[in-house]
């Protein structure tokens, strides 16, 4: 007779043991790409904050300063001019906003990392889309399409439109000419290309993205620079 | 003959001293308030990323900790079940993982200082507000105002609805009920009250609120707890 207290027993240590090695690390990569654009809102939004709160003491210094990052860093060392229209600023009320300028000065600093973190992690997991995509657009197909496996899986036309859902459906539904590129019109091919190119490079940039990331899931050599090559040799 | 240069000088620094003297210190308190608001929606934000995140290692510890401030702390020191499902994690991995958690860590402390700041200054620019709303309900409704000014100038039934108004113009449009109440729905009084009470006891809470930022726009003397009185007696 069969023993199904222990058949069960056997499953659920089966099940879990296949739960724990379902983990591959081109998961990692998405976390970290998803968190670097997260940190890029959380600094946006509390940056705007520090300027209307500083604002009130040294609007000039505010007006002069467009980079976040100076901005944040500036706060401390920020000297008013003689003639500044900004109101007095208490010693309790300027501690408040130092603590909110050092913060945001941390959030730059853990970005960094992020994304030095995010390009070591595509370097040893997808070598070849790496090379062929940049680190930061190669993290974010992955993102797209959910991991290495099905983005190795999805055919060039898939990938040149990943992150232009919203225009394909909306053109698939009779509205709007049809998409040419999504998240890849942030390449520098596409970027540098004549309006007129964009399209054109974009389809080829997918044709080797395609195959840089089926080499990639199977483990194949490195052929990145090459693929990076006849793309640059063709459209440079 | 009108000297045209001088007088326009004169203008200018003129509006440039009532830029410099429009300031006042319940522009502060709004503020202090929106930021706390905002880091709420940054740290729900990071949590959730560290969530996901940290769970391909660790699972079991991500489904028992439900406290946002719990869990970022508790991740550094976390333990791994022996039959956990999680993966293994390797040290760079793990070291990426701590700084974000450190960062979120770093972000309640700042919540933390940012609330305390908003009650000592609630409590010293409008201590009757403060006493009869409570700071943090205080500070909104200044924030939904605009200034002391602003709010001390509204009717009380206006006070009553600061923070509906989607529902109230919705009403306004022929559809939905009047709402009862905005923010106040957040005040102790309210929360803890039947639900055929609420309308009744915002509309009181309001009177008292319309009175008490009259009173404190011009610098009137403290009548702030008698308020809370009154309004204690006749719903507690």
């Amino acid at each position: 007779m069969v023993d199904f207290k222990k058949l069960r027993e056997e499953s659920i240590r089966q099940a879990r043991k296949d739960v724990k090695q379902s983990f591959s690390r081109d998961l990692l990569v998405i976390q970290a790409v998803n968190s670097v654009e997260e940190l890029n809102t959380v600094i946006n939004m509390l940056v705007n904050r520090l300027r209307e709160w500083y604002g009130f003491y040294n609007p000039e210094f505010v007006k002069e300063m467009h980079s976040t990052e100076e901005f944040a860093a500036g706060i401390v060392s920020a000297e008013k001019k003689k003639d500044s229209m900004g109101a007095d600023i208490e010693k309790k009320d300027n501690d408040i906003i130092l603590a909110l300028a050092k913060q945001i000065a941390s959030l730059h600093k853990l970005k960094k990392d992020l994304t030095g973190y995010l390009e070591n992690t595509m370097q040893e997991v997808c070598p070849n889309l790496n090379a062929v995509a940049g680190s930061f657009i190669g993290a974010r197909l992955l993102a797209f399409a959910g991991s290495l496996k099905n983005l190795s899986e999805m055919t060039s036309s898939t990938v040149q439109l990943l992150g232009a859902e919203k225009a394909l459906f909306r053109h698939l539904h009779g509205q709007g000419k049809s998409p040419k590129h999504g998240i890849l019109v942030n390449h520098e091919l596409v970027i540098n290309a004549q309006f007129r190119e964009k399209g054109k490079i974009a389809r080829a940039l997918a044709d080797k993205i395609a195959i840089a990331s089926k080499v990639d899931y199977f483990k194949g050599d490195f052929v990145g620079d090459k693929l990076r090559a006849e793309l640059e040799k063709r459209f440079k």
